[in-house]
């Protein structure tokens, strides 16, 4: 998916909502259990009742691994199913991966190479490894990389703040000015976390057109509205994520009923924003 | 696998080899294309020939992952064949993971969880996220966090040696001092681009102790020699890696064989290196 066609999905739908399908099967209600595939049959169900305002989904790729080929096989179904059900929604895969270039080429071909791989529209790549490891994924036409520049965890205190003794910057906003040579706003987003919303505005100074992917609202803490006050542009320029805070937002058998309240919610807030 | 008996089998083989199972399958001779599994039978045949001098296997997960489902149960045989076959061996998961706190946890338990998952000795792990994506890591008796710190490839230089406004030391150096209060030198290590030799010395004035996992011996250029001059210590202290230069020796029939014959030359160096 290009840029104009996420835009043109987001001012229809009213809506800059990602939802993060981290369908840990031990968190999913246990009337699923039953299935065949537990895992498929739960994001099934969460996207049937999303898909109409959500403009993204986000599987990460932990809560699949973690079921060995059985949860690799549940996240082919739900994006076959996507791409079946809703396939104006923008997918992307948190993988947070990054390796030397021969090795990022491999991983750009898992996610974005079609089957027996993936056909996502991004993947999330962390940028300590710097422009070979990231590079490989702005090759694909229409593809996107998301770089973590500052995320939404307590840990992002350890390095990402650290001030460049030459200029004086801190560590994400030398991720966001470096990686201005690897792609441009047509094929590059990066990940800020909700949890940082102060430093939004820095970050617009410096990437006032890309795209932000915006972990660590609900679960996390993180406030829209906060986010949104320095985050958005007017393209809108925002993918606002809830994972833990939709998917889980009951654990029984009214789990997508709850899940579309919890989503409705955010994408009402969103359509007074975008307003 | 702790290090103690790490150490052991390393003074016991006379080799401090590891061998990256970098097994692409657009690159494995021709004729095991015939094989049900080609990816496993490369695998198999490589360690059949190696296991005697070889003291860790290193998986590089995208090599498997690009092959969806599948690829992952080539990974999961070669696996389970390495246990059978060489159980004095140290796997290492070169996955390069590392995610907000409960995320880790999965790729933790992913790695290390035994079945349907893998029993893996280490994972390497990105730390640009900070102490919660490591520590998960860290939980599991006999297992290891790899923590990337200098890496082997050229984009190593666009982050990893901005020196820190206060204290002056550099992203990789930070990665050093930072991480010794997530861990110790008996579940961390270090992956140290053998293509940074020079800088060996820096470390080892941080981390004397612990080991060092050594990528880019062979097809990316680093010399053992000069590796090992700054960055051996007294338990030895180093897994040098060698991925494309042993499993590509050649692409035909004789693989197998001129893998071992390329093993062999880098464990008669680490044999007079160790003497």
């Amino acid at each position: 998916m290009n840029r104009q066609q996420l835009i043109e999905q987001i001012f229809k739908k009213r809506s800059f909502l990602c939802i993060g399908l981290d369908s840990e099967i031990d968190k999913i209600p246990q009337h699923l259990l039953e299935f065949p595939d537990p895992v498929f049959e739960f994001n099934k169900q969460i996207i049937d009742a999303t898909h109409d305002i959500a403009v993204a989904y986000k599987p990460n790729l932990a809560f699949y691994e973690c079921n060995g080929t059985a949860g690799w096989q549940s996240l082919e179904k739900t994006m076959n199913y996507l791409a079946q059900k809703a396939p104006d929604v923008f997918t992307i895969a948190d993988a947070k991966r990054g390796d030397i270039g021969n090795t990022s080429k491999q991983y750009a071909r898992t996610f974005f190479g079609g089957s027996p791989a993936f056909d996502f529209d991004a993947v999330t790549v962390a940028p300590y490894m710097g422009e070979d490891s990231v590079s490989p994924f702005l090759t694909f036409e229409n593809k996107w990389a998301i770089l973590l520049a500052l995320t939404s965890n307590k840990g992002a205190f350890d390095f990402q703040f650290l001030e460049n003794r030459e200029g004086g910057k801190r560590l994400f906003e030398e991720v966001l000015i470096r990686s201005q040579k690897y792609g441009n706003k047509e094929n590059m987003m990066y990940v800020v976390g909700a949890t940082q919303a102060e430093m939004f505005a820095d970050i617009r100074k410096i990437v006032p057109d890309h795209f932000l992917l915006v972990p660590g609202i609900g679960a996390q803490g993180g406030s829209l509205e906060e986010v949104c006050k320095y985050g958005l542009n007017k393209d809108c320029g925002l993918l606002i994520n809830s994972s833990r805070g939709i998917i889980f937002a009951s654990n029984n058998t009214d789990f997508a009923e709850k899940a579309r309240e919890e989503a409705l919610k955010l994408q009402g807030q969103m359509d007074e924003i975008l307003a």
